[in-house]
């Protein structure tokens, strides 16, 4: 049995970790899918698909959860909802149900013939990327919602400040 | 003599019958030419392609329109305004001139050189994509602006639950 | 119950005429899928999506077939198989079965949990495209093999001879 | 030394003709990059990548300076900000540094390792081309801020009167 | 220290596993990035991008190898070869250095300034993907040449069976 | 009166001077498109669209031929032929007229209602960028048939060992 979730993760935060923790627990392999995997530099996808796997990976290793169950897979997104699915599953090892919080992933996955589940959440307004992001760009206090390897890896390779910098910009013309 | 009509038919109503046969009154052949067919599942885009050419194939059966002189033809949108007009042209039958109450849409097929028409109106704030998905979001009484044919397969295979469910939600990520 | 027939019918040939008759004496309902519909001007797709679709409405209406129980549809190729089917199936009425000679079109289909299923055929070597466009270049009696609507749409539009001007030719640098 | 100068130049005006002369009286080649040049017809891109070369070409006749040392390149933009940089240096001669004003532009290039540079700016709120794309709208004066070849290339093709069209139109669906 | 190894995988054989064990040895961690990962069903690429990931963790893990050094990520082919590395980098973790036979891509690596390294070889007409999809479609031996989990996978899912149905079709039309 | 020339200039050859040469005397203005300009290291395609510039950048001004008549435009392929006409129409500055000697070209030119002539050539068997690219390929003598500037860049910027190092290879997978 595996299953799958999806997320942009821009960045990881705890209540990502907490929603993975809940399905491991379950017993169930997992297939961690990064959305919209090709963008990055812009306001809401300033992390690039594999520094959001770098995330993951670290996470995962700090977390002590079991790598050999877990697959993490960067996937670009299409721009055509019709064919996401497909799309999806030809690139990600195969999967039996789907985790989302999302109804239109929700929708697309159901009308494809997935069962798609729920878990429980954190406090959804404070672990939300958004949230986190505008944390980084007004100089808020973001690092208590994101786990520490998380923290380090931003810190390290100044990404924060990538936000801050690409905050008001919307596309290179 | 053969005339053009593109339209998205967020769904198909009334108002676009409506052209539609005045167009036909004129003994004009016709391409109906469905715009942006690729997408579907957003909250402006909710029908596929195929089943808006659905829409329009039970339409014109219903109203006993002549199906020998109409061609119903999905274009995908390609984002580039200054090839539309080719675009558009590989993909349908030959067209003389051209119906639109789209001011872009009439000034890239006058550049192009196609005469461009238009023809009367229903209440055009009434018989509007937009509204019309408005009221199914918001459970208001859209049914009498959609011809019956529609309703019936709109409801038969539950797309009004589609646009209710993805109502607010605007991207696959 | 709605079948699918795809190909790319460059040109439309009685062999295509006669696997269609089939289909509809066995009472369904048929959706003609134009494959490569955004492709024109080579070798191997002379003819642009919107022709083939006019030599098709005009062999139906030519061979009295109930164009009421028929849907021609132009399919842009998106040249990534495991999308193929999604992609199929946003931009057409919704089909049941579907009938193909290509084994590849059989693998994807089946594998998206299709039926497929086979018409009798007349001589594959002479009722081919690839023959036919053959015979176009090089001076062949090529009119035989294709109904007589669409020999004369070809002619009219002078078609043939685009056939002979780009017959060695493969792509525009 | 050669040096790379993006804008998008909706419509060229006299705050880029001032920032052109300042780098070519540094003593360096410059390689001007039309930016965002496949699109045209929209409100934010209402010229062609043509128009706005042929803007270019004639400012720099009419001011006399150094075709020699300058290329004007029309580039189309990928969507995707990572590619960007590499996309740009595989259509464009050899540069060894980078103006630009537009914080992520300058973010993109540093991080690919050129150094950026900025110049003196006219009045920022007046020289920019959303205003004077505003002005061609509303019928305010927007020719004292255009070089005079300029306007007289815009006004010889009617392209003020495409501004105006199609200025409250967002896409052509 | 972070090397890359690239390679379209198709299938993953016993040549793979030894370049990767050598890597390894050397104390290096390793990013596999699994090339042209949005194609299948085709002569040359009949596995999909996820199921090549499947193959990868399930020999890393039946050889031992340590999963919390290495990452393994799908990389779509995007089909401009200037463009490659900046579009590869964006979808990986960070990497120091390179490993390649393939004279291509070494030198397209080395244009981006990284160094790019050789591994000892296994016989190379016998370890390679075509002469083991040849055996796949023409009935020979190809299981010695593969690690066995990977046998498993590819009997178990039957895509040696796909393998040889799609054998002669090039392209789906 | 300005006209096109439209090549892919893979090397840019002496043939192409004397092409060149000659819309000039006749006292036409001339836009150089350069074809499939986002295409470089591969066998057919080896130079970016951006070398291919400084090329005729370079013999230009060595020749003493008039800049301020002359427009260098690099023009990515979009692959499909019906719309190439508007996209290259697009990008480049308005022409009445074009010269070319293939085909294709000729036929999408004229279908669109462009005027096509012809001019002289030089022996085309001997001034052909496929003969010049075999000889640098083979060690075969090259210089001579490319102009002496040319020659320069490309032995300044070792491309034509780039051109050997991807002789045989065709795709990066």
């Amino acid at each position: 049995m595996r299953s799958l979730f999806v997320g942009r993760f821009q960045p990881l935060h705890k209540g990502h970790i907490y929603t993975v923790k809940q399905i491991i627990d379950r017993g169930e392999d997992l297939v961690i899918a990064i959305g919209s995997a090709q963008y990055s530099h812009t306001p809401d996808n300033p992390f690039t698909g594999g520094e959001r796997l770098m995330f993951w990976k670290r996470a995962i290793i700090d977390e002590g959860l079991p790598l050999e169950r877990i697959d993490i897979v960067p996937v670009p997104d299409i721009g055509i909802h019709p064919l996401w699915v497909s799309h999806l599953r030809s690139l990600v090892p195969h999967f039996d149900m789907a985790y989302s919080h999302n109804p239109l992933v929700r929708r697309l996955l159901k009308d494809a013939g997935f069962e798609v589940a729920e878990t429980g959440l954190l406090e959804r307004g404070t672990y939300s990327g958004r949230h986190i992001r505008d944390l980084m760009r007004w100089g808020g206090e973001w690092e208590p919602l994101v786990p520490d390897g998380v923290v380090e890896i931003i810190k390290g390779l100044q990404l924060d400040e990538r936000v801050r910098e690409i905050g008001e910009v919307t596309i290179v013309r």
